[in-house]
């Protein structure tokens, strides 16, 4: 999923995360598309809470999900399991996606 | 912490992962050096698993413990704590720390 500039606004614990941490190939042919594409189509996702990206080295994405059956939807939608495909042949010479539970998160403001 | 370029060497789950998602300020004196410091320092901590960071518009770090008193014995430790200090006051707009536990993962290879 492409870049984001903004903390994702998720409501208060619990909630899922999932984890994507990635490390790229050499070959990163139509991948700056796919990246916009599925930008946007997460966001349609029922149970879509919001995601925070960053690359430098390795890629971190996490996004943030109501549940797990909410995630695992995302993981099944067609266009997305086309991402998928490209990112194991093409885009990552490795890859580790991580399922977590949230029970509690904190920032500067109380 | 300072930047990783290698996707950290999990456990089998379950274990916790603390997702540490910033915006930086205008203001980053210190910042690298301490960020240096902590990269060293956490891989000392009882419990640690590994680590991995990026920046990029946001900054991610995702640290990976044994369980959850592991990542809040590293929250408490002095250095630590003086970095957390500057980091409100200084070096980050916004942040927020989610902490997690982790329940299943995969990547690339069985």
């Amino acid at each position: 999923m492409g870049p984001v500039d903004a903390i994702a606004g998720t409501p208060h614990p619990p909630y899922v995360a999932v984890i994507f941490t990635s490390v790229g190939s050499d070959d990163d042919r139509g991948y700056a598309a796919a990246a916009d594409a599925m930008d946007t189509a997460v966001r349609q996702q029922p149970g879509y809470l919001g995601h925070e990206s960053a690359r430098a080295g390795i890629g971190i994405t996490v996004s943030y999900w109501r549940d797990e059956a909410a995630a695992l939807a995302w993981k099944q939608v067609g266009a997305h399991l086309g991402a998928q495909q490209l990112g194991r042949e093409r885009w990552y010479a490795d890859y580790r996606v991580r399922v977590a539970h949230v029970t509690r998160d904190y920032g500067p403001r109380p």
